[in-house]
């Protein structure tokens, strides 16, 4: 992918992010890649390939949003993005003028995401690559429900290394007080009460929560495992229950 | 070896492929680097090092091809790309003021390699390097060999992490159709007699060939592993028979 | 971290030297920043984030030595470097100004030392960050304590991915040619005697010291590993006692 791009433009400067992304995991990439593009500079290309439809007739997808563009799989990788930033223009690449040829079976990283990168990195708009694309996959929404006045209902989207969870809650669905009045997170008929800001504050094999560097509500144990202690798996709701009014 | 490059020629621009080759394993290199060469752009200096013979008496190599360069001990890991691209010219990089200097006995990849690599890319030419080498070393041949009329025989080159082989058969050998008429590929015993483009149009679990993108004939099983069913190993012969002549 | 980098210099050029450290291993990281740090042009800004006090109240450092800079948290990973060089100039970054924000609990390596590397890159001198600082946190020393006339007590400081030992004996304590006259190395109780200059020239399984590639003295083990037949860990003394006068 890195040779192609650069025979197309040589003067592309590639960053890697992650070449750690499990085999047809879509949503690990799709959360690796929602905690850090907004890090990046406007006029950021994103590449992202996880693939499990390489060869089916997966549509390629390129989507123009906060000043960047993704491109991929049409597979869900970048919805959760859309859903978050709301104002975006998504296109179908179809023109294979613009693909390596002849397009493998199984290599479409190299033979089309990676040549609509070079070509957009070296002048191509976004909407001469195809028509544009309403209906592009969407994972499983990013935002909490509302499940009654004191209740939100999130889930786990993501599993750290250290076994910590990442749920889908954020400061829109919950402020830190509410812990010190007896809000509290259900997971697993286990109840969660404690907040705090580090992990040194917490004791030992206790599960708290905190709101992590991605900007949602974690949930860990210090010198422990939540994943361990807990055993929920990804894709798992959880429950908010705010204090009740006094 | 970044730093060593950097501090010769501070604008030279790297890219990783890859350093996820198993320790000592020459041929695993060879096949990633025959996968790729031709996709970077004319120009590049490939270095390479995998290097079991490390502190032995082992020659460096720099060889000119296809408007590329390639660095790395005299190991037989270019002699796939030199086979295939007939023309090329090739170096023993002898001149010891090229080299990181006091040349440890076990990091040639840091004393030796990318020091050469970096002053080509400052402007010496090759030839400034050493005399031609002729003798270098070659790992087995890439081409397979005609044992009748009928039969081609081949090998598998390398096993991905998916278990799928990657075999040294091109379109130069077979065309897909032949498939049709009754060819088919042997390979411990078993006969593989489905060509398909795409993963999902073969049966589960039943070995089946493709061009892959590598440009060889590959054999995968759909949601298995070729490699579990067949249990065959890397080098291993296999057999291609055409359908019979009617 | 690569992100925020780029985007506040957008023409920095970033090269990874490893993400492969292991959890919250301070000296693993040190070890491998030490080997490699002096290949690097004048100039280089290293940053090292392996962080096991993210949160507490551990501070951000930034030293200037051998006209480089080293950002990272105040946890001891560069002191060999300073112990080593002896002329650096330390400074403890306390401007707020220069962290992203808001600067969170867990990722400092994104939230503190990548917007620190990006400023300095940028033009930003270093005693504007913050003020000198010379308590910064110190890993047990490099150099090896003289026990008597005969004996130098030095320890494993990094076991490889082949089990070789690194120790921190260096050419200053020890010559080579002293093997030859009765010298030897004691780790747990095993007398290693032998020096060689290439794997090839020991005996496969007998433990031998050499010279390696980062300047300290090695205990290998041709085609097996130190590691399992010595079974000492990193950080255990070992004692050389040069031969005995005559």
């Amino acid at each position: 992918m890195k040779g192609v791009i650069l025979s197309i433009n040589p003067s592309a400067r590639i960053v890697d992010i992650t070449h750690d992304t499990p085999a047809r995991d879509i949503e690990f990439a799709a959360f690796n890649l929602l905690s850090c593009y907004r890090d990046f500079p406007a006029g950021t290309i994103h590449v992202a390939v996880v693939d499990p439809g390489v060869g089916s007739n997966r549509r390629a997808l390129a989507i123009k949003c906060r000043r960047q563009v993704f491109v991929g799989p049409d597979n869900g990788i970048f919805s959760w993005i859309c859903e978050r930033e709301r104002e975006y223009r998504a296109f179908n690449v179809t023109d294979e003028k613009f693909f390596r040829q002849p397009v493998s079976a199984t290599f479409h990283g190299r033979d089309v995401f990676a040549p609509i990168a070079a070509v957009l990195s070296a002048g191509t708009t976004i909407d001469e690559l195809g028509p544009p694309l309403q209906d592009f996959v969407r994972l499983a929404p990013l935002t909490p429900s509302t499940l009654d006045d004191q209740t939100i209902e999130g889930r786990i989207i993501h599993i750290d290394c250290f076994g910590n969870y990442i749920t889908n809650l954020t400061p829109n669905d919950l402020r830190e007080d509410m812990f010190d009045c007896g809000a509290k997170i259900t997971i697993n008929n286990y109840d969660i009460v404690a907040f705090h800001h580090y992990f040194a504050d917490a004791n030992d094999g206790e599960p708290f929560c905190y709101f992590g560097s991605a900007g949602f509500l974690e949930i860990a144990a210090t010198n422990s495992s939540a994943q361990e202690l807990l055993k929920a798996h990804r894709g798992q709701a959880i429950q908010f229950r705010r204090p009740p009014r006094t």
